[in-house]
């Protein structure tokens, strides 16, 4: 199994080389000049003035808009992207955001789990947001997040807000995309192994409401309700709930009792609907079960009368949990008047669902069939007023694009993108076209491109995909097996995110990288849509420790306070002295002005780090059980003389 | 504090966009093919065949030398690197695994601090190897990595280990470099905040063992011995010990007791000489005291002579810690004949020391000096033979080089390149060159080059710098801020390492990363150097469950064992069932044999997550002290029905 990569040595498909050299000896036929202009421009040195004249011949818009790409892709030393790209971070539990389409991580957030370099589960502050045990030790460190989703605004993202889930918890987080932190963390009540999320695009209601709201998440696993060790075997009666929550408290507004799996979520642009694909509508508790249905659903969700029926009391609570639960199952909700959810059947074990940005449909990915599913919104909601009598004549396409299809994005151009596991490919369709073909059109070539993938594609998502302002311009492509395309490093591989341009018919594989297991969904928006602040404002930290003259030392019984600023290169005090056995709580505020001047704090044994950025506040509290001098020091390098950045905590025996 | 990402929208320095378009006009004079041809190669699209003429049309070595390189900077998807880079994690607490040049992150290696993707930390194996306290949780959960190290055979990298250092908690931990993992950590006694690490080259006595077996090890910060509570305001005596250890068993085989604070740590190649850089040898508890001398120390401990000192019992011993400790204070240490150490002056508070790669000198970076300074070795060995009168004669050089020099890199050519933190600067001089201008010889212009880097450089290291087979190709730079390199993030920002080519006599800045605070120290070695396992031998894993039919459950009291195993895409049992309050140990091997495919395992509410890697065996033990049903997952995406691969564990009511 050993992997020999000298054999790479001379790549096969160098055909970037050979372009150079080829452009280079064509060049070179009008004049030495060129020869030296081209290389040196491909090193990106900046151009020889002497030829700088070529600048004036005329150029082909076509290739200016190439070459802008490429250089999109591989940006100079300086260049900032186009667009930000909110990844989630797979079983690290964390958000990774990157710049795009060059691919640079630049931030990863800590949302669910510790993170030793930002004290992310060390701080007080931080085990508020995260939650904890009565003992004040973390209620859970693990996590599995999946899908990342941003508020939007008049059918673009808006920069508000972004969510990611954790699945083995059943826990949603909000980031706040000004600071770019995690500011609340909810557990779902009942809801075990939630997967999907997606906030709503405008209000189901009240036009003057067209931004999101509301945030949905779809349970996975079905278990008794409650969970509490009672109808262990009682599989029949196993259920999931589908939760909405309000994204400005990050309470739970309503849940849905349905049957069967949600996977992924999909909203409306006119706010009316939700919906998640279903796999296991059997209900089934192992594997066979779970497949016997050759199909399954997707189920829709009536917003309006959901939350109808919670205002006219038609709920019921499950357990401990005080959150209305509505009976959203296939049952209790045939008649179409009255229905809160609908249940369109897609073929077996379906996987994504995505909303096209014309607002028309949902599409609906196959998995265990070859097929995209293609749901007109208008026919579900002419479903619920009584005038569609079948539900599944909302279906207006079920056509055949490959093995294993997953997750679908959009251009903007009525095309759709779809990742087909089995195949390792990328589907380009034309929505319209698949429309005609299931109508009975032969002559509708629906499927317009395919490109190869490495390997085993799993989410894709395009620029804007999601929006009303679908550029069409790139795709990514989280690739969930890389095998042979890195150096290896052992027996865990790096998935491969691979970047394609779609600005053409063809579709094009530009770029790709490594990234840690594993990333599934990510949303990629421009630029202009984020606004961050790079320093923190003091005000917002009531503990602030506002000058070197504020810092200090009190006692109350045993409990001691240390008060401390830290300004490069020092810190207000040169040491503190406590006695064993005291609950030690340090404040430490970086009354630092200049923006990236973070400064850090560790001490030697007592399992303490955290940063502090500038004019930010936080602080920690532990047991002073170890008699002895403790250096506590900046582990941020801040200054020249961030070495000699320290402090003493004496520790006098008991 | 905002920043308006909008304002760059059209670089300005967009020397690489110009050039594609004068080298299509240029090329276009030599006919419309060219056209086609030199936009098509840029995009990275195979050249048409019509074209491919072109190519054999002469081309200068120069040219094809930019032009490979260019290509190793930006890879076409599915090249393969030529280096591997090995990256300190700093605050993060890991390793991390670069391609270089692309600078692509392939792998991050956990050590000291939990990972929950991985399950480092949570499962039992993991806990073993991090050190838990008597209740069985973890001792230390945060780490501060700073110096990454590998191991030597014939003065060149080999390929066995790697070392990196935690300077919170003073632990060293070893990487395995087959598997690319950490399999040893050992927390080093009665030392705090220790910094520098470095192996040893050969043998400092027996001539046939010319690879690493010792690695050692700079204490930082001064502390009373042992730190037990005694002696807290005794400053004047508080100490620092520089340990050896056995790279093999991984204990500590010897440490000296010295004066001052240990910064970086450096080997010579023929084994006989470690040395480190100290800043504080006026052993001062506060910032102006640490200032307070205009010289401080580059201390070389003479290796043979403190293993014949430990032999002939010449050591003690500090609190409860058994290693042998020789005395290498200044005061004892004044005879040249016997001394165990030699304490050269260097500038005010150095920082980095380098041995340069031709086997003759150690550099030292003077911080708060503008100057480096160059220390012979043979001379210091004439010291300790009594040859040399005055250690200090061992400097034959001591050149203004920049402001805030710390770390300095080698091109095997005679050049060393200096990071000018203040400056942010990188600084190309002459090591032959500025021997001889401080010998006198004003016309030795020393300085080659000088190139801005952004910003505020910390670690240097080039393409296999400190080995003798340094081959001057490129060097990366840690620079400790971004400031406006990359989109904004909020306050946290992202260090920037940068790529520059030292081919040439100019140095040049060819790309560069954002990278999470913060890298430290690396290293970059070729790729053949490391030869890699990909699947693990079943058989190494006592506890390996080696087929479905091998799984099980078993109960002895309360203590139940589950032995489960995997295959894509379902686990050996559908559900496992037990008590409350019962305390369960769960034992999962990955059957798969196919690389990558590496197959996850988490429990709801029950904070497991862990990952196996094929052929690969892990356990975790928990106490099931909540009743229901519980599913357990794949977290890992390994199949097309990845997501229904799931099992119940069903824990009955107490």
């Amino acid at each position: 199994m050993s992997h020999d990569p000298t054999s790479d040595q001379e790549p096969v498909n160098s055909s970037r080389r050979q372009f150079l050299n080829q452009t280079v000896a064509l060049a070179g036929a009008a004049g030495a000049a060129g020869v030296t202009l081209g290389l040196a421009g491909c090193k990106k040195e900046e151009p020889a003035a002497g030829a700088t004249a070529g600048a004036a011949a005329p150029v082909s818009a076509t290739s200016a808009a190439a070459a802008a790409k490429e250089e999109m892709l591989h940006p100079h030393p300086g260049e900032l992207d186009t667009y930000y790209g909110l990844w989630s971070g797979g079983h690290t539990g964390d958000m990774r955001i990157l710049g795009f389409p060059s691919g640079r991580e630049l931030h990863r957030i800590p949302c669910f789990v510790p993170d030793v370099l930002v004290g992310w589960g060390i701080t007080n502050e931080s085990k508020e947001v995260m939650g904890t045990k009565a003992d004040g030790t973390l209620k859970y460190t693990v996590a599995d997040t999946h899908h990342v989703h941003a508020t939007y605004k008049d059918g673009n993202y808006d920069g508000r807000y972004a969510f990611i889930n954790d699945k083995i918890n059943s826990r949603v987080a909000r980031i706040r995309l000004d600071y770019f932190i995690c500011d609340k963390i909810t557990e779902l009540p009942n809801v075990q192994g939630f997967h999907g999320i997606f906030p709503d695009k405008r209000d189901a209601v009240n036009p003057d409401i067209n931004y999101s709201t509301r945030l949905f998440a779809g349970g996975e696993f079905h278990q008794p309700m409650p969970n509490d060790g009672h109808g262990l075997d009682d599989v029949a009666a196993y259920r999931v709930l589908f939760s909405c929550l309000d994204i400005e408290s990050m309470e739970v507004r309503w849940q849905a009792l349905i049957d069967g799996n949600c996977d992924l979520v999909a909203t409306s642009f006119d706010g009316k609907l939700a919906a998640s694909n279903q796999y296991n509508v059997e209900n089934g508790a192992v594997f066979a079960e779970m497949m016997s249905a050759e199909r399954d659903a997707c189920i829709f969700f009536n917003i309006a009368r959901i939350e109808e029926a919670v205002k006219a009391g038609k709920f019921t609570t499950i357990g401990d949990s005080k959150v209305p639960v509505v009976d959203g199952t296939r049952a209790s909700n045939t008649d179409p008047k009255t229905a809160l959810t609908a249940y369109v059947s897609v073929p077996k074990n379906p996987h994504g669902v995505n909303a096209s940005p014309d607002g028309k449909y949902f599409i609906c990915a196959g998995k265990l069939s070859p097929t995209a599913t293609v749901i007109q919104l208008d026919k579900v909601l002419a479903w619920f007023d009584g005038s569609l009598p079948n539900i599944d004549d909302a279906i207006v396409a079920e056509v055949e694009i490959g093995l294993g299809p997953l997750h679908t994005a959009f251009d903007g151009r009525g095309n759709a993108y779809t990742t087909l596991f089995l195949d390792s490919q990328i589907v380009k369709w034309n929505v319209d076209a698949a429309i005609r073909f299931h109508g009975g059109d032969n002559t509708a070539k629906y499927v317009v491109d395919r490109l190869d993938v490495h390997y085993q594609p799993g989410h894709i998502n395009a620029t804007h995909s999601e929006t009303m302002k679908a550029d069409g311009q790139w795709l990514a492509v989280g690739c969930k097996f890389s095998k042979d395309r890195y150096l290896p490093v052992g027996p865990l591989h790096a998935e491969n995110e691979q970047i394609v341009d779609i600005s053409g018919e063809k579709m094009r594989l530009v770029s790709e990288h490594p990234v840690r297991p594993e990333p599934h969904d990510f949303v990629i928006m421009r630029r202009e849509i984020i606004s961050t602040r790079q320093t923190y404002n003091m005000d917002e930290f009531p503990l602030a420790v506002k000058s070197f003259g504020d810092s200090g030392i009190t006692r109350d019984g045993k409990k001691v306070t240390v008060r401390l600023a830290s300004q490069a290169p020092t810190f207000s005090m040169t040491e503190f002295r406590v006695k064993q056995g005291d609950e030690v709580t340090i404040i430490l505020t970086n009354i630092d002005t200049i923006e990236d001047l973070t400064h850090g704090f560790a001490i030697h044994r007592y399992n303490i780090n955290f940063i502090v950025n500038p004019q930010e506040t936080k602080s920690v509290t532990f047991v002073a059980d170890k008699p002895g001098v403790y250096w506590a020091y900046c582990t941020h390098f801040c200054h020249a003389l961030h070495l000699e950045m320290r402090l003493r905590m004496i520790v006098e025996p008991a």
